[in-house]
């Protein structure tokens, strides 16, 4: 059984639906979920569909040259086509902070995640040995003023070898160059430790303090150029009050990173996000 | 330009969607909504679908006659078809308790709520100002133990006169008869002030607060024979603490009970909700 | 029975607390609610505590004389003692949305809120019917570019004539002068449609669709000079997806003013909000 | 500078307040934080207070002997007073379930928990490398029918040895006998995964799917003789929807089961709870 994932965005317009689903139909395949959404101001049309296909002489390649020619090309779609036996491959960029690095390998432990880790890189030695409890590939790769260009050229050196298909910062204390961004479009994910667009950029628990909020947030996104301004994927809060210290946000603010990052992650993971003028389209 | 939406649910099996597509491309309906959901324990298949017909000679009753014929019988589909132009009859019955009320006509005049509301029907007379001051028929027919059989006619006689779509039960305080229920299957939608299926029947919040939650909630469900354990539709929740009496508790509960019993308004009459197995099947 | 409410803050030191009690104690008081809370940044202590006296001769006069003499004095505490016989009074002022009109109104009528409400201003007239059903005097005070001094000083006038307590901008859509402020200070509640600090300014909902959030909120604060940088009451939050449109943001907006609103107002007639450093202090 | 917290309980009466602030400036103690709280229903008095004393010839033990003489006996008092110098010592019970596990694991090295672990006990075998890596001693305890006493003696006996104070079933899957529950009343924290009273016992996840609940919750709390009856500590909730099979519930659940039982736990080592009629009081 082959199981494929379709992801469309093209100009709205009459019978897309129906062309794809016909399509699918004449190739022999079964649609086993359908989604689809219409930005009515912009007016795109965006779709994300399984199917599966039972046929044993299944070509993926062929199925994506004949998508193309045959529907792609005539609605002018940008579109992707994954298949479900391919596992998408994730880097682990981390610094000095464990806990969504924890949170992360634990669900990775449990089956929570459909993907794979090859490997972890930190610019700091220090959480090596829990890379190592969980039997991941760990590079430490240190990051100053001077090395910095020297340190993302070993990092694109990695990410090239390993195939990799996209870049989660779990609390990555650098801020990443253009240049990896550039290669990795959409494919960068970062936690920021506040509610966006509220307290962009450093120390935001310590703004929130400052601000006297009741709540705090967590917001995991694409990284783009400009710093915490990517496409926002997922977000979450938690109360707070005048009794809690600034250590007690900050202590607060782990759980919500965690659990907001690992959603962003399994929505990417799945397929489930679209970019689309710097928002993202989630699906269900 | 006409719209129809069609819920249908049947066995699963492949191929549904393409026909269906197919059937309204043929039709010459521009599918506007698609969404779709398996239950793969129970292997039956649900879908919602709007779709917009440009031609001026479109008949409704003549696309449900081919949809029954071509497709229907095929798939052995339950299925519904609805005209957006007929916007769906909401009779709400009420008590003493106003805050359900002001929140739903509140809604309903600023034209948030996609329905029409022919009249009110209350075994107090308490609240007629109200019904008065939005314009909306009252009726009072008071229920006793000797009276309740010909109350309940009273209550049939005027839905069937207005025909009545779907009833709403705003902390309406009697418990509606076999009968009713019978000819207002998953049609009757109540607000139970409890998280069910937590404190089931009366005074729900006395016994939360004797078992001492931290956390109240509120669930909206179609009315089924068997008390407060019909398919839920909504559900909310807030948090309390030990310094809530029980007085905080009903004040608290009440924003629960306005904003849940109004979203499940919403849900049923823009025709998003599907019950099997006495669950629902929520559409976005 | 008197029973009077006590705020204090000043700079924390030993046996404040031993003090206040030791004070209430002599003068035959019994104290039924005591909270504390220092900030350690600052230095600053902050107390609640409601006290009860049983005795015929009690005067709250006499009471807030000795406690400036034998206690605020020596410890430097700003203080303000409310006789719970006296209900504060609030003015609410409007323009031309009804939402949280009608919840105020409906809480207000229900028995919830513990204050009076001696008049209603609006700019316009269109929701004089509503004021005339709760049975409230309504005002009727256009504001234009060259009336709004003049209208300001209707307003003061109206406010001093009642003995107006604090304002509540129930969406009253314009801004309100330092004059104003400068006599209310941390005495007007303004409700603002975005989680602050994020979205400061006209038109939230717009800005947060732009962003793509998936979480919206509103907050309550004091009024300050700065725009919508006043002291924080009350915040709360909801989630939204990519298809809500900016008219669903503002229909799930209007349930979260509503009860943020409401949480402020009462928070603020419980006399259980005190403003230091630009932030609130939330007892329970 | 020696710092002790009081709890206590006791019918309520005049001036209970100011006797004990009383007491504890004669004793040269400074009050760094009180709060209390009063049950109207059952006129129950609660209190907790911080005190410090920078004498360098403080007794903890004498403190406690002149507390009881001269304030304790004469108000009826229910009370403990402890010294902030010595951790309450926490034992885990675990069986094969990590992620609770690790979550409190993760918290205890970042200093986020006020406690010490002397040790982990588990019926199984599985999750003896994590202890390992955490560097806490692990006992395999095997429990069958037959050896359920035999298992138990042994618990008895290292919990006694090592001086616990409480113990935290971390999805423990055994039921503790009434010897253990004797022992240690109202310290034994249990994690159920639903939100109580709602799915009581066994497979609450596969009952929540089958009522097709919106929410789905968990509750720590202490563990009594009734199953999932005892004194609720925290409670939180996460919303699902049709969509989520039975595995989604319960992966869902595992973040709820984790911060709800590392919230309890710290709650609990902080000594902010309070145990009456069933209930818990939360302070501050």
């Amino acid at each position: 059984m082959n199981k494929i994932t379709i992801l469309i965005h093209c100009k709205d317009r009459p019978n897309i639906i129906a062309s794809i689903t016909n399509f699918i139909a004449k190739k022999g395949g079964n649609i086993v979920y359908i989604d689809q959404y219409v930005d009515r101001e912009q007016n795109i049309f965006f779709m994300r569909l399984e199917s599966e296909f039972s046929t044993d002489d299944f070509s993926t390649i062929d199925f994506k040259l004949d998508f193309k020619n045959d529907l792609a090309e005539t609605f002018k779609m940008k579109w992707r086509i994954y298949s479900s036996e391919k596992k998408p491959k994730m880097a682990l960029f981390i610094s000095k902070y464990d806990h969504c690095l924890y949170d992360l390998l634990g669900r990775y432990n449990s089956g929570e995640l459909n993907l794979e880790i090859p490997f972890i890189i930190s610019n700091h030695s220090d959480l090596k040995p829990i890379a190592d409890n969980f039997n991941i590939p760990f590079y430490h790769i240190p990051v100053t003023k001077t090395t910095k260009e020297k340190a993302e050229n070993k990092q694109l050196e990695l990410l090239q070898k390993h195939s990799i298909d996209f870049i989660v910062l779990a609390r990555y204390m650098q801020i990443v160059s253009s240049k990896l961004i550039s290669q990795y479009p959409n494919k960068i994910i970062n936690i920021h430790h506040s509610f966006l667009p509220a307290f962009v950029g450093a120390k935001p628990y310590h703004s929130a303090y400052k601000r006297g909020v009741k709540i705090i947030g967590a917001t995991s996104h694409y990284v783009t150029e400009e710093l915490d301004a990517g496409p926002i994927i997922e977000q979450d809060v938690t109360r707070v009050s005048h009794t809690h210290k600034i250590t007690d946000l900050i202590a607060k603010g782990r759980d919500l990173e965690k659990v907001v990052l690992a959603n962003a992650v399994k929505l990417h993971a799945d397929r489930k996000v679209m970019v689309y003028n710097n928002k993202t389209v989630i699906f269900t």
